[in-house]
Formats: structure tokens, C-alpha cells, sequence
């Protein structure tokens, strides 16, 4: 090695992959319309388990290498028997680990080595809006804080620039600071 | 067994201990703020590994039974590993799941029998969003729809106005479909 050698990064992101599937996209736009989807099983009370197999897009279907299962459930202090994370809670996690997934990739991108990376997540809940006591306060969340301890090879003024570029390129980021459509219907 | 009994409805909620939560924090609201809390740590590449184990509410800390995690990664088609669900199908799960919570509560709060309930949900994304290729595709779901299955003591009419009410008073329902203020920093 000499000193104009670029330093080796192996964050464990294919990054030359991304760049390759980014340009196949910009070239064939419809093959970038994505459905994810899961299946939730009521199992009891406020049990339940949800499912994800398969999700479709580059024009095919496809299915995860395994199936991933999630359990969710309601607390002991809400009369529940505790089987699984709240949803809220389930919510959270999505966030987190999508802001992570991104951390990861950009700081590859610019050539950042990654030795930890860790996000704590807190979502303040006044459950007078979910117990209906109070028409003015939401059933959501009032506000959410993620804080990232990372360790990695930059300055703490490059990090924050990954975490923003993260940030700006986050789908659950998005879906949590953004109104979306839901159309709930029986089948 | 005579034929004015009340049916035995036991979908496995409590609910008149939910009752007596609801009057308890009428009259003590400042009870009713919970703190609810992820840990998302980096395992290398997309994958993550989120650990829910603590919240705050009715004034104290409290623990889960267990502790609950959830992996998230990329797939394959994304040259990751897929050794999770995305972060995006995670989030349809806690949507999912917290409407299923909710038909179960407000079915057993109408006095009725549930025997299978299943929702099946699905996110449109067009990745143009998230690889920065169209800045005017948003990164998220373009929208989402919720189909439920459910097999139960019940009218058709009285099974969507149990599945409106869900809607209402869902603490996910209400962070997908509003905004909520995310404030990222580092440590």
C-alpha cells in the first residue's frame, strides 16, 4: 500500500451493486414499482402474528429468502398477556432500522468504515387519544427522537452529514413524517 | 341457559379491565403519557437487530415479559442478504397488527364472537423515491390498502362499523396517515 491508495471499506454494503441497479432503474422506471405486503393472523385477545413472504417489483415476484415473522401484542398493564411488541413499539423499530439500513449505505458510498452503529428511538404516547377520553389528543405519537451512537472512521461533522443524507432517502422516515393513504376494507 | 342470557363472548380481551383503565386515567390523565422505545443495532451491511424491551406510562418503568426483536435487512434483489424483513414491510406489520388489535378489543366491547380475523395489507412504492432518481417521487408508500377476512358471530354492516371503529382509536393508523415531528441526532 502507498499513500494515494484509497482505503478499503467493507461495510458489508455492495455499493458498486446499488450503483449498478440505481442506473437500470433511471433507465426502466417501471421496473422501480415496488407492493410489499404482509398477512396478520388475529391469534387471540390482542395477539396477533404477522407474516412476510413475498413482495413484488422489477416486474416479478419474489420471495424472502425465508419467511419473517413479527408478533405484536398489548402489554400486561392493559389487561393483555404480553405475547409481542406493541405496534407502536413495531413502528419504531421500522424507523430505526431504516434509518440504519441508510447510515450503513452511505457512509459506504463515501467511503466511511462503520465499527458500530447503534439507534435508540423514543415515541411519546398520550393514551387519551387511543382510550378516547379526549377527542383532541391523537391516537400517534406526539413526537419521536432517534439518537445514533455510531463509532466509524469520520468526523462527527461527516456523520451527521450521513445521518441527514440518510434521513433524506428513508421510506419510513417518509411514512412516519408524511401523510399516507389507507384504505381499510372487509374483504 | 335460557334465551335472555347475554351470548359468552371470550375473544380473549379483557374488557372490563380496559374499562376500568379508561375511567382511572379519565380521572388521573397525567398517567395516560407512555414513552415507548426501540434499540436498533447495526449487524453489518442493511441488517439490523431492534430490541424492545422498556416503556414508561401510568408513572413508573416497566419491562416486557420478554425482550422482542426484530431483524430488518434488504433483499437479494437489493444485492443485500435478506436476513429480515424490510423496513418498510415491518411498518405494514405494525399497521396491520394494531387494526387486528383493535377489531378484537371492539369486537368483544359489541358482544361479538370472533372465530378468525385476518388482514392482508399492501404498499405501493415506486423506488424512483428512495435511489434519489426522481426527486419528485416521494421515498415512502404511494399509498396502502388493508383487506380484512373475518369470520365471526356478526352482520356484514356490523363487522365494517367494528372495523371503522378500530380505525378511529389506532395508534398506527394515526402515525401513517398524519404527520408526526422525527427529530434525528447523533450522540
Amino acid at each position: 500500500m502507498t499513500s494515494t491508495d484509497t482505503p478499503t471499506v467493507d461495510n458489508g454494503v455492495n455499493i458498486e451493486a446499488l450503483r449498478g441497479a440505481r442506473q437500470a432503474l433511471t433507465d426502466a422506471p417501471e421496473a422501480a414499482q415496488f407492493q410489499w405486503q404482509a398477512t396478520c393472523e388475529w391469534v387471540r385477545g390482542t395477539h396477533s402474528r404477522s407474516t412476510i413472504t413475498e413482495f413484488s417489483g422489477l416486474g416479478q415476484q419474489h420471495s424472502h429468502r425465508l419467511p419473517y415473522t413479527v408478533d405484536a401484542d398489548h402489554p400486561e398493564v392493559f389487561a393483555s398477556e404480553d405475547n409481542g411488541a406493541t405496534p407502536p413499539e413495531i413502528a419504531l423499530a421500522a424507523l430505526a432500522s431504516c434509518l440504519t439500513a441508510g447510515v450503513a449505505t452511505v457512509a459506504t458510498n463515501r467511503g466511511v468504515q462503520l465499527r458500530s452503529v447503534k439507534a435508540t428511538v423514543h415515541g411519546g404516547m398520550d393514551l387519551q387519544g387511543i382510550l378516547g377520553i379526549d377527542g383532541d389528543v391523537r391516537n400517534g405519537f406526539d413526537s419521536i427522537t432517534v439518537t445514533f451512537d455510531i463509532d466509524a472512521d469520520a468526523s462527527r461533522a461527516d456523520l451527521e452529514a450521513i445521518i441527514a443524507q440518510s434521513q433524506k432517502r428513508s421510506a419510513v422516515y417518509d411514512v412516519v413524517t408524511n401523510p399516507t393513504t389507507v384504505n381499510v376494507s372487509l374483504a
